[in-house]
């Protein structure tokens, strides 16, 4: 009673080509324990030379996409071009012409989803994106099928390989952002154009895919605070050790009532904490939920394996389910009536401020936090040439306030400059 | 179009009592988002006063297990009996009646898993167990669900919450075993009688679940190695400490081609690795695939409101399913054929020797070791009143050798004994 399945995928590059070795190196392995006999019918890339590269026929290769879903005995298309076009285009046509979509494509589920969901509700077919998030790490599934008992309170992840990568090597090595920004792309794991990784847009993609599920809310990349990694220095890693913290760049997704805060930036993590010892490649995200408690999961953030195992994960799921799966909530594109994006959050913070050496500072200082209902939990002074650091470690405050105490400090003396904010994980 | 739901509840425990909080507190929340309108119509209990403190009315008690198979409203029975009769008895009787059941009972699955499962075919009906292994961490549906592309190498967990207690407080507070045992019993953490616990006897059941998923072939929970941790001292905890170890009472499963390795013991574990860090009562497993790499799940292992969410989320997983889960290679109930339990399995040692404190000691220990094919990686010697300690960590070296090394210590002088041995994970 095994089941012959026929797939396509669209866009052999790395992760496509990875998916393609997956199903047909354990191909023999998925039949004996799934039961389904797997066939890669179509493949649809312009660069035949890669397509050989991994070892596929140049038989399977379509002209067009319409060759796919034309194609009556393809049930499932998995889609590893990226971008938003034209992936989306030929998404729509495999939706629409009933085969299930496979995709590793955050960007595009992240801006589209709602319109991506309503096609495929119309196509009658599924659409599934595990490999969308933190490569091999099944955080969709465990959010779909395994939490479903839980009002999820929070979301905090490490969820970009080359800023994890760049940001250990900065805290390991000792070496500056862009000596790791250069190493990173050397090895691959940044590109030549690094902006999606370091500004952390690639980020605030997978928070606001995660975040939609965690909260049963569409919750819009657009609402998504983003700050990245290009500002980081050394001097800020050394602080951060000094006060017993590793900085990563994080994904802070909490939902309180109606409250819901989205946020992407580079972030101090007590040393003691799980999330502090996710290093180099490895990507981990934290939930926490009202009954579950903690829950941490760990693993692989990118590459062709990885990522190719989520894939090939989703399409076994796609294959062997009798009706596909919606995520309902998002087919309004919006956020739930009354649910309030709060942009004005709490948090402890890090700053290092440069100032005049000169009796009085650090009291003017400390006098504009007070003012601002800032309290201040640590100071560490280091004395330079004609000037001073002062480095401040605040209890939790509200953003806004922070942002005024930053702005009213540069005003009152012009040699006053906040050289680092850095928000504090508590 | 909500789907409305009859559950009954076997054993209002702690767990019992945690999943009826859940149903009931996070009634419209799962109502909402997953459209099934849960009921607990009956819970079976004799003790009255336990179920009232729950709040749950007198009217749902029903008098036997025969009223709940016999009641047609109710589909889905979740059993926190524990232990393995009634329990056997009374979910047997549900599944013949056509009732799902979703357990949390590890002995009980462990030990009848293929004919559970062919009773459940039998009566139509699914049984779920994503309860039974590490509380609250969905591992079970990450094998099933996520993991599916992947050949699994190994799976290595702390998956016994009391004794990662007692563990983790004699390495951070320096206590005594015994010590720790009595606190860990005064919170609740540790049974009157820990023996289940302590003994590794748990564990073992959860790794024979865990492993048999993991390699799709029946590993009974007799071939399982089970070494508890009451033997474990202080000198133990620091001379790791020492070497850069950790102590923990790791499940270790692995398969090489056909050959499987399933052992529970107490192990050092390298203070840089990521399980090394789980401490107290929370528990992780650790997973490798060929295609995923490294996988950490990490969460609570134990108790009412984390385990209650595993039991919860079957319950959903369960009412959402058209059709039942069954998990059909355990059902000849024995190992595949060709599949090999490997008791002579391959590790690195610690071992300690008290010795007499004379010339040509360590030379006549070495020896033997090198007679043994045992290679020796790093010695320790520290002198003591009419003796010494002699520690000895190993490189990788066969069980067998181990053993014999250790005999042969003892016999060639009366005043050697080998104190501790402890294997180190690599």
């Amino acid at each position: 009673m095994d089941k012959k399945v026929y797939v396509a995928i669209m866009g052999i590059g790395t992760v496509g080509g990875g998916t393609y070795e997956i199903l047909t190196k354990n191909h023999d392995f998925m039949l004996k324990n799934h039961g389904i006999d797997f066939c890669v019918k179509k493949v649809l890339d312009k660069n035949l030379e890669r397509i050989k590269s991994f070892g596929i026929p140049t038989s399977a290769v379509a002209s067009s996409p319409d060759e796919i879903a034309n194609d009556k005995d393809i049930s499932i298309v998995v889609e590893t071009m990226g971008g938003v076009e034209p992936a989306k285009t030929f998404i729509e046509k495999m939706l629409l012409s009933g085969k299930s979509v496979v995709t590793a494509n955050k960007e595009l589920i992240a801006k589209h989803w709602p319109a991506l969901e309503a096609t495929a509700k119309k196509g009658g077919a599924g659409l599934y994106f595990e490999a969308s998030c933190v490569g091999g790490v099944p955080i969709i599934r465990a959010l779909e099928e395994s939490l479903q008992a839980n009002h999820i309170k929070s979301i905090v992840g490490i969820i970009n390989g080359t800023t994890n990568y760049i940001l250990s090597k900065m805290t390991e090595e000792g070496v500056s952002y862009a000596d790791a920004l250069k190493e990173a792309q050397q090895l691959g794991y940044a590109e030549f154009n690094p902006t999606a990784d370091v500004e952390g847009f690639d980020a605030s993609y997978k928070l606001s895919i995660l975040s939609s599920l965690a909260f049963h809310t569409c919750i819009p990349v657009s609402t998504v605070y983003r700050e990245g990694i290009t500002a980081i220095t050394k001097a800020d890693i050394k602080a951060g050790k000094e006060l017993g913290y590793v900085i990563k760049l994080l994904a802070i997704g909490k939902k309180n009532e109606n409250n819901v805060e989205v946020r992407v930036h580079p972030t101090f993590v007590p040393e003691n904490h799980p999330l502090a010892s996710v290093s180099g490649s490895f990507n981990a995200v934290f939930v926490n939920g009202d009954f579950v408690d903690d829950l941490m999961f760990y693993g692989r953030g990118a590459g062709a394996r990885p990522t190719g195992s989520a894939i090939v994960s989703d399409v076994v799921y796609a294959a062997k389910r009798t009706k596909p799966l919606y995520t309902d909530f998002v087919n309004n594109g919006e956020i739930e009536k009354g649910i309030v994006i709060d942009t004005d959050f709490t948090s402890k913070y890090y700053l290092s401020v440069s100032v005049k050496d000169a009796p009085g500072v650090l009291a003017s200082l400390a006098s504009v936090f007070a003012s601002h209902d800032v309290s201040i939990e640590t100071v560490l002074q280091h004395g330079g040439v004609g000037g001073a650091l002062v480095c401040f470690l605040t209890h939790s405050a509200k953003e806004s306030d922070i942002k005024a105490s930053v702005a009213e400090i540069e005003r009152i003396d012009d040699e006053n400059k906040v050289i680092s904010l850095v928000r504090v994980l508590s």
